[in-house]
């Protein structure tokens, strides 16, 4: 049985780590670091889980715990100032260490890249005990995208995120009086997803994010101009993946069935007025686009089963 | 005074030109057709009513009842079979009048167009008494792009409805079992709203529509390419506009601050990475993008004060 | 021409006062005040209101604006140390001048009552220029039992609100993660409406609120045993009302009717297994149930029209 | 392994049934029983579940399938007239069979009772082959006063349901143009579910129940008169189950918990006013009020692990 510590399990993605972690047949949460909620019970929280774990204690003394992976669920700031425990697999979930070129790592994070390796398993496996976990924005243009990097050389990328997405902090934006009933655009032309889907496909993209009045799950409507065999090159890309659905001809993502997965559908369209190709993606932002990729990502790197612990069917109502 | 007929009052789009004319100051609703409520009191679907309106009649009695205006609030099949009778301005809130061109209107809508005339006040003011009303996706794409026409020779416009758009009848999309938590695209390149923003801009466009878990609300995100000075352009569009206001920079749309109104926001930005001309448009579909525009185009053909029985401003919070 | 000025025009409450004062014919409003927006244009918080009020002052200076009417929209310990300027009418829409008995009001709101008059116009008009304003679970249940207090002598309420009821301001249970698809008891058996509903009423009642994920409107169902004839009881006491409805046999209120409206909706009926009454009341919880009912109680001190400036319609869909 | 069939699966509680079953280790789906979908593949409604199962059958087809339990998915006119087949362990989870009292079951579904036995595990162990399972309102309310029954005489209990209870057959009521943004109640003091809750409690309730604009779950607030001591003898009747948890004192059962899952919360309060006893229990409507009690009644009828297939964590976030 190979050992887990979270760094910061207070937050959406930190919880949603652990559920997963709970769920896992070989790898045990032995450290739950939260500085909010250290010396508190497990069950905290959530009364559920009372009794069945290990207290909370500061994440300082959950990096030491000697596990065989961290999970850093931490702002991108925290993310770059922790030193990383030697031998320790670390999967760090925030942006601090995704994109590659210093000047752009300077300019969205402050600060340089370091000796991460980028890990979008069907895509980019990471190489590496150091993996920068994917943005869940990035996660879905990826998908869409990334199998047709070859053909295409430009995209408009739609995308629309339930609110967890913006974490458990209190905001403005992620007050319901704001949330319920609304609909709105935000950091248009300018979110740092942007540069980490460029990284990756080769060529810059025109991205626009936007707020939905649900709790989970996130849709990226993807354009491109392209004569190639856009579905082809899609289904031959997850042939075999488990986790990464190509829909049949007509059928539509929709976040219903991939919300509380770790799986994400692509839907694959033409235009009928100008042949532009639309590939959608829906993931849920705490499965596919963050906790379930970074548990993907640790059991690559551990030589456990890829997708063991992972939340591979939903709730079908 | 002059005098209102509604042709189909059930629906949403019905109870919503009614609601205008409540609040009429010169145009006075006299004949409430529908087959469905004949007989019945007004206060029937509605026991705020009562006592203040004429019973419901069929529709064929409301067409007959020698109102200066018609508002038909039908299915477009129904509207097309309708027959205007002489002399009363007749408004058709249905797509069935909206396409010119004989082959494209017997494509979308089974029947060839006849003389009626598109009005979207701003930017294509109607001519003659027998008006097509402009679709609700298509109000919110042509307010963004029609002022650019000249400029740019193609669009994607991504657009996300509330469910209100999608009518009263019952039917499996619209149940809130589907429709609640979720986001879904639909008849994605081959809505019948792409054909009419194309007809009026003068090209073809890439338009997909999404069903946002929203009683009201549309929001078109426009995406195009050009050099030109996109705000400049819609500025001096709608420099003297009561209902479509250019945001500040910086400034994004929402629909909290549209929603049961009959205006419209337009948001200017340019993408950081690729340059892209990206400009949001937020309405009511059943406002501006429905029986708000109906009631402006009325009031227009009848000589009355253009925003009389609108709703300029919403509700703050 | 009478003046208003608003103490506190940041939060929900405030905000839909000057919505109303926006429309009012009689009542103007002169100054906004607001500590966290002084300086900045009316339209800093919504960009509709851009050139058509006067900037945002001080909340000291708004109170010694010379106002004929001030609308307190502060919390409970701010409103109590305001210091009302004489001759003005002044209106505290906080819970800090509701309780009488200064036991009650010392233990729910740490201070003594002072003379301020109680103001529900359609059942306990305030006398006098200072009037507490009552809190909107008081208002549902008392518009529900205030007419059969002489025929009751106990209640259960179970009242269900939308979250704008909680303010604005950034709490965990306010959270959109929180809020959304959820729905939970709160201060159960121990709200501060409680004393307030039972001080009106002269018994105690059992009183537990539930946050509903929706924007607006309050919903209270009353429980009560007797033998008296409620259904006439209540149509008595709002025969002449313009803002509360009794509704027909039979139908039952829904929030939707009363959403952005000053107006209450009553539904009567008697429980088939244990004859036991139950009076339902939905209501706009920031309009009749706080903004509304503020501005009918600001009219009413100053002479004008009950219902001036106030919503008697809503939107229909 | 023991077998299954569903006879009637495309509704909400046969999906939620057949979810259980693709989880369960010793309970196997050998057929699925669905008019409307038979012959298509078991992927048709649900993409994710193409390949794995048999493809529908008539339901007829399914009840002669052999299999060792049929569960019963249909509407209860629809489950009074089928004939289960001999040895066969059937639940029906429509409300045709749980009424005891030939009058009652008369009065509320048309028919006499038969030979069948109420099923709530926990309080009611049902004996024999043929099982009534509870309605989800019903559930919520035993759960909170069965252990009472000794100690009270009558109840109020105000129940609110998330609008899958309603199930996916399309009517104005569930529309997600009535259902959004809205809160109503509905056969107020005149449901089924009451005299179902009064048969086992062996004294009438009053009960309303209220439509919640959520998706799944149900919330039951229950206020009764006693000097008993209502926290021990709940936490005494629920001490070794693993599904219903007596929550610590101050914690309020939510939603957010129990939803997609098969477990109930109890949170107990004392109003501060009046000294009621008010027990409010949540559970998810299709879990363990419907679906997931229907697989723990044939767990045990078949002698299987009570929980096996049962769903006991849900989503943290």
């Amino acid at each position: 049985m190979a050992t887990a510590a979270i760094i910061g399990t207070a937050g959406y993605v930190g919880q949603e780590t652990l559920d997963r972690l709970l769920a896992h047949p070989s790898l045990e949460p032995i450290a739950l670091g939260s500085d909010s909620l250290a010396g508190r019970p497990a069950g905290a929280p959530d009364p559920r889980l009372n009794g069945s774990l290990p207290p909370f204690v500061p994440k300082a003394e959950a990096a030491a715990s000697g596990a065989d992976v961290l999970f850093l669920c931490l702002d991108h700031a925290e993310a770059i100032a922790f030193s990383p425990p030697a031998d320790a697999v670390v999967v760090d979930l925030s942006g601090g260490h995704r994109l590659v070129d210093p000047a752009q790592a300077e300019a969205w994070y402050g600060a340089a890249p370091g000796a991460w390796s980028y890990g979008l398993p069907e895509l980019y496996p990471a190489h590496g005990r150091l993996i920068a976990n994917p943005g869940c924005y990035a996660t879905a243009a990826l998908l869409a995208l990334g199998p047709l990097a070859g053909v295409v050389d430009g995209a408009v990328i739609d995308a629309k995120s339930g609110m967890t997405g913006a974490g458990k902090s209190l905001k403005a934006s992620s007050h319901a009086g704001f949330v319920l009933e609304n609909f709105s655009p935000y950091a248009v032309g300018a979110h740092r997803h942007a540069p980490e889907i460029g990284q990756q496909l080769g060529f810059p993209v025109c991205f626009v994010p936007h707020l939905l009045p649900v709790r989970r799950g996130l849709l990226a409507t993807c354009y491109v101009t392209t004569d190639a065999d856009v579905r082809g090159l899609l289904e031959a890309a997850y042939a075999t993946s488990e986790l990464v659905r190509v829909l049949p001809e007509g059928v539509t993502p929709e976040l219903s069935r991939v919300q509380s997965t770790d799986t994400a559908e692509l839907g694959v369209f033409t235009d009928g007025a100008t042949g532009t190709a639309i590939v959608i993606c829906a993931l849920d932002n705490l499965g596919k686009g963050a906790a379930g990729q970074a548990v993907q990502n640790a059991n690559l790197a551990l030589g456990l089963d890829e997708t063991a612990g992972l939340r591979l069917a939903g709730v079908t109502v």
